[in-house]
């Protein structure tokens, strides 16, 4: 047997995930056949299956990945100093989550989006993906109500709203943001800050 | 054969809906066999296919009545004299999405949520419901840019922010929001509006 190199065997996995990921993007998890990954990716079952043992193991693998990279994109803004305005942290968030595999594209936009969603309704019915999924939301919390506290800090927000709250809903707007690329096609990132500084200027409203 | 009465008809395809929708919310639509639906209705195979001819058309059905269900949600709050604050219509939208089907739950907490995060998965891979789902959106976004309009001529938003990119961003706070009821248990809807109120009080940030 040939002596394969690891980066041949990285690079071969990658090339596997890349083609099932377009394939779960377009079709969802359960409705893609094992043949069709296998038609994308154009290599043989064999070579296939001494990555991954099945459809389970290939989207066990898929939603993990991805709830990492999501993950990650939500942690890199950390707490910087001076901290900048929420609609620019957002920004720089869906900046990072479309720097994901942006050669991956179904209808012309990015298939990270859909991928998203897809994995979203994949851990509903999974309790180990839920638990994966809850662990790394606690964690994007508690980075961002830190950001929050920040703010209220600084005297920019007012002091007696609840970080958790608001911490939430800053990334319940990104969260919202990626099912709108999902579904209706690619919306640039601006728009979604336009949109946070409009509500930002509209101030203490009684 | 026995006549029977429209209300019976009706009561007893609300009755398989119902089902169907535990069913889809719990385990999505392609892992949830007609079988367990039939288990959960407590109804024969026959007595369902006189309503619905199978799963396809079991799907068909909850999709487009789940996407009515939302869109009317965010149609109820049209352009009131004068205008709540941004807070008050998110939260307004929210608690019309949890008067639906409030009986129906999965773990405790309601499976609208979760059927919602289930419905937009489908509707990626179904061109069918995208252009439903796209429509709906159309909609919901007119009537939220009218909202928009109606703050900037009451001086309390800047004017120069885009009304569609604010109005897209108030529906993607509730979407994000209603994500994140569905993957992390009953967040009350209180807590989104906090949220907002804490990041208006932010005001204009250079």
């Amino acid at each position: 047997m040939a002596r394969v190199s690891q980066e041949h065997l990285a690079a071969r996995r990658r090339q596997i995930l890349d083609g099932a990921a377009l394939c779960f993007a377009r079709n969802g998890f359960h409705a893609t056949s094992m043949q069709e990954v296998l038609k994308e990716v154009d290599l043989s079952a064999g070579a296939v299956y001494r990555y991954f043992r099945g459809k389970d193991e290939l989207i066990h693998a898929t939603v993990m990945e991805v709830l990492d990279d999501v993950r990650t994109a939500f942690e890199t803004v950390g707490r910087q100093t001076p901290l900048p305005p929420p609609y620019e942290l957002v920004g720089t968030v869906m900046g990072e989550i479309h720097r994901e595999r942006p050669a991956l594209r179904v209808d012309g936009a990015s298939c990270f989006p859909r991928l998203v969603v897809q994995v979203w309704s994949e851990t509903l019915r999974n309790d180990d993906l839920a638990a994966v999924i809850q662990a790394g939301f606690d964690k994007v919390r508690a980075v961002w109500v830190e950001i929050v506290k920040g703010y209220q800090e600084a005297g920019t927000m007012r002091t007696d709203a609840d970080p958790d709250a608001v911490a939430r809903t800053m990334v319940a707007a990104a969260q919202g943001f990626l099912i709108q690329q999902a579904l209706f096609g690619e919306v640039p990132i601006a728009t979604l800050q336009i949109g946070l500084r409009g509500l930002m200027s509209m101030g203490e409203v009684s």
